[in-house]
């Protein structure tokens, strides 16, 4: 596949760019704030750069015309109209998570919360290296935000933990625990290289990495 | 509601009744080695027996015409048959496993069984107090037949664990870990009292306890 | 051996007699609030009852000049004042906390303490069953009591877990988990077992638990 | 400080001089199969290189007269000897693991071990990536030693995992679990940086990593 990144000089870009030349696939475009640099069109591109930068993709991906994988984080509701409107002539898939095992997760976590009632006890922890600041994580909240009630959240900080989510359901005869953790970066650039290889065989639309993965 | 045991003086007959009778629930049959002892006719018959007492429970059910809860182990293809003629007059549950959480388990595993492709490695690990003799335990191996290929197995023997199964489903950049553990009888006792429980509202046929708990 | 309780009737008390009768030691001395019961002298009494039955204990150890096992709790400083005092003329055996494991624990916590400097992360984990009220356990204010640093502490209630306790040592490179858990109160009669064992050999004094184990 | 490497274009090589240089240190000497290239005189020479190269590590050392932090694995007695008529004239210090964390994970086994009768369950578990081929790893071997009995050994092979090692001690009433994780080569480097910095200030001789520790 020939592939371009936009946000080619961040870690996210650069990781992409490891595992995709791995794979075989070939870099044909990149985009950052070096400016850009095109050997031949792409058949997709995908985008993990800034906020600030998302103009510049829209204005991109009109002209090309090819599909686009978004991980960008921090996009707002003008933000999603203006894809959906590219999503009318080119596929799209978006999403701020693309590690396909808190995908998987989530998705486990919304079937045991069908089964289970109120007299199960639900707690969340996760743990992440020392120098995260926020508590609880972005993950550990949406997780939390699946299942129907408030739950109890903790939160490790401890060395170089590249991040472990964990959530428990308990009865007064047993405990269930789900629990993921992310070996490194690949973690999230395997879910784009899968939506990338995907999304040459999609039809025009918005889908999100978790549709893509069914 | 007024129930029976059939089996009354095992361990299972004896931590039925516990939970039941904890629930507001009324014994009012019961039989074992000692004999039979009928209060009054029950709504619903559990069985957690011996094969050897397969022929008098059978007798019983047709007799009484009351729905069963069955969890009597080594049943084969003539008991099942037995039951199936049981089931065309009354409702029955049967299942090797009446432990909620294994059931929500095996489901999780069907489930992830579906996003994960042959690069993802899978391994099943249980451990169990040092008396357990069989090396992997009758879960394990159930849980491992829900996975389509050969997965290792690990068996550890320690002190007095009630019992404790985890799947582990790994990527080169993360790790999913599903695992259950049993506090105590009541991991099995709960699924019982739940069976019968709706057994009172369901027509005749033959369930499996993982159709109850949908 | 020959052996008296005072507690009998007490969650406890019941477990002691249960696990120094399978071991083939003969109960002929029990005390609680019903009354005492004496068949012969005890070569040695064990105390699991309660802060308000000390002087009753203080008394019968003058009397019978025996040695003391005692785990009752919220005892003061006058009470090991008095505690003191029959150490003149009788071995005693003293702890809050008779599991093997947890004490063993506390060794480790220490010697780990003193190899890793400032610059490693430490968090504590309890999970206790829903019902326990106290957040953190009083286990876990004492190991990390034996910290000298403050430690985050993190508490979970799940289920019917009887008590698990872990401390996690993380540095940027690598991290080291301790944990205990306990299975029943096993883990605490068999300490008070081991106690009665090696008290008869011991030279009057007052002991720490700890100093029996090593 | 001023150090030189040996062994410098391997992966320990790289990863040692990345945290030294971190730490403020100048490599002022290095050596590996492109030949040698000396700034300065070093004040430490850290060897990471491999057995065949042993030859040239004694006579650099011999020539230099500075202390030697060897981390070089498959020495024999005879390459021993070598070591320890270097130490005459200058401190060495040897150890086949640096990882901070799995040298005071011993010294916890062999104090546990003290404590424990046969009565203790003990298993050992590590998980490794997929890619490891030898099962058990070297360092379970090295634990396993640490006890003095037969253990049994369970080893997973999962992902990208960098080493995980686990520890279990059950009696009929508890378990206890000692752990050790690493998350990244620094679990190793950080052992030789803190050698490097003490071994300026000890007399000459031969020293354990483990004694270096303490």
């Amino acid at each position: 596949m020939k592939y371009g990144i936009i946000g080619y000089s961040g870690r996210m870009g650069q990781a992409i760019e490891e595992l995709f030349s791995e794979a075989g696939h070939e870099l044909v475009y990149q985009m950052d704030e070096n400016g850009e640099k095109e050997i031949e069109k792409p058949e997709v591109v995908i985008d993990f750069s800034l906020k600030e930068a998302f103009a510049d993709t829209v204005r991109v991906i009109k002209e090309k015309e090819v599909p686009l994988v978004i991980g960008t984080t921090g996009l707002d509701d003008t933000d999603f109209a203006k894809l959906d409107e590219l999503a009318e002539k080119v596929a799209v898939i978006q999403s701020f998570n693309f590690s396909i095992g808190i995908n998987i997760l989530s998705e486990l976590i919304k079937k045991v919360n069908k089964y289970v009632d109120r007299d199960w006890d639900i707690e969340i922890s996760e743990t992440h290296h020392r120098f995260k600041k926020d508590k609880p994580s972005g993950t550990a909240i949406m997780l939390g935000d699946l299942l129907e009630r408030d739950v109890e959240m903790h939160s490790k900080r401890l060395g170089s933990e590249f991040g472990e989510h964990e959530v428990d359901f308990a009865s007064i005869g047993e405990v269930l625990t789900l629990k993921h953790r992310a070996y490194s970066r690949k973690a999230f650039t395997q879910g784009v290289l899968l939506s990338a290889e995907k999304i040459l065989d999609l039809e025009p639309g918005f889908y999100s990495f978790s549709e893509i993965l069914k």
